[in-house]
């Protein structure tokens, strides 16, 4: 594993996590799933540590928190990038599945795992394996809203993210227990939902019975999101079709 | 630097950060800072990985949450250790400058940063210092209560912290922005209150001007922590001397 600035940072409220990685040498960076709260943390850290951030991304249009990619782009280099599914406007780059994004040395690939919303994106660096809400630790992602399908949720964690090899560290979109890190050998072993000895049944049914009350914020999130965080933008009629 | 297990868990009402570590092989581990609200989180965990907790740490004697180390022993192995000029009564180790502990094939060290309680440890183990309330991520701890002390802090952290590597990786006790480590070098740069252009006049004046309220559970805290965490024990009067 090459060395690389990483932080991984947090967001109490919806209890979400924000990650900077950047490249020693040439400086570049890439901060995956900022918060709009968080971005004037998040720019100071970035200067402190004097990264030229390269890419912004999100692994998926979020229904519980607002994207701090828009405000995070007007202040510095960054490029949007998002899931060519997620129909998300404002981006500058839209992802497919098995793409790859550069920054200094290092190589980020995307990694298609829907499920939890239609458009979810993995993103794969040396070893780390950045899940959004897909996978969890210890749990996944909601399946009852955006498109969200237990099926290809099941098929995504199973078929693609535990096949990674054991060792790979899973790194969240949100823990609600402060647990940081896991890896996929953990996941397969002890996720109550998607454990080796569970089968698809098993999943469709504890996610069917989950009863969970909708995100606070969603009827203002997923508009947000859907225009990477713009929350300026007036023309908000035609980029909804994938908030419910 | 050897591989071993490592996880950063969070507390979110108090913020604190509690650090699990273990060896590979031997599966034996240690945690640092258990909080009590946490216990069946961390003794899951530990379940899990099929670790052998050998040390219970406490950085210091807290004042805002009560530790987990009592009812962590009561459930594993785990040996309590403390400080020994903490004063603390139930540890089953008493810590001084320097001293090592051993789990499996890992080494730790302790470090007396006093300061911002007059018995503070700080803890090494293969590049990563562990700073309690000593040093904190552009913070410090305070100094005034517990024998707290400005003076004291300072030397410690810029005599004995910043002595260490710039490559050294800082893992506080708390955050209360949402980072999750630093570095030594960062902290020598970016720390408002100790960077390296700051005096001990500088220092002391910051701390003096602070003006924040007590913690709200100091005095449930303190007194329990005295203890290790035995919030059952009837002999309260005579350890709490350390409170105030």
């Amino acid at each position: 594993m090459k060395t690389f600035i990483f932080h991984q940072l947090f967001e109490k409220e919806t209890s979400t996590y924000t990650y900077l990685i950047g490249d020693p040498k040439s400086k570049q960076a890439i901060i995956i799933d900022p918060t709009i709260d968080m971005v004037s943390r998040d720019l100071q850290l970035i200067h402190e540590l004097d990264l030229n951030l390269k890419y912004i991304l999100e692994t998926h249009v979020h229904a519980d928190h607002i994207t701090g990619a828009y405000n995070l782009k007007q202040k510095t280099q960054g490029q949007i990038a998002i899931s060519k599914n997620s129909g998300a406007i404002g981006a500058d780059i839209y992802l497919e599945d098995n793409d790859q994004l550069t920054f200094g040395n290092i190589t980020l690939k995307a990694l298609a795992t829907p499920g939890h919303t239609h458009s979810c994106m993995s993103y794969y660096i040396e070893g780390l394996l950045f899940t959004g809400d897909a996978l969890l630790i210890r749990g996944t992602g909601r399946t009852d809203f955006q498109q969200g399908n237990s099926k290809t949720l099941f098929a995504s964690i199973r078929n693609k993210i535990f096949n990674l090899p054991d060792e790979t560290l899973i790194y969240p979109g949100h823990d609600y227990k402060g647990h940081t890190s896991s890896s996929v050998a953990q996941e397969k072993r002890h996720n109550p939902r998607v454990k080796m000895q569970n089968t698809e049944d098993d999943f469709i049914s504890i996610m069917s019975h989950l009863k969970l009350d909708h995100p606070k914020r969603i009827n203002e999130a997923v508009p947000a999101n859907m225009r990477c965080g713009n929350i300026h933008s007036s023309n908000s009629n035609q980029d909804t079709n994938n908030g419910q």
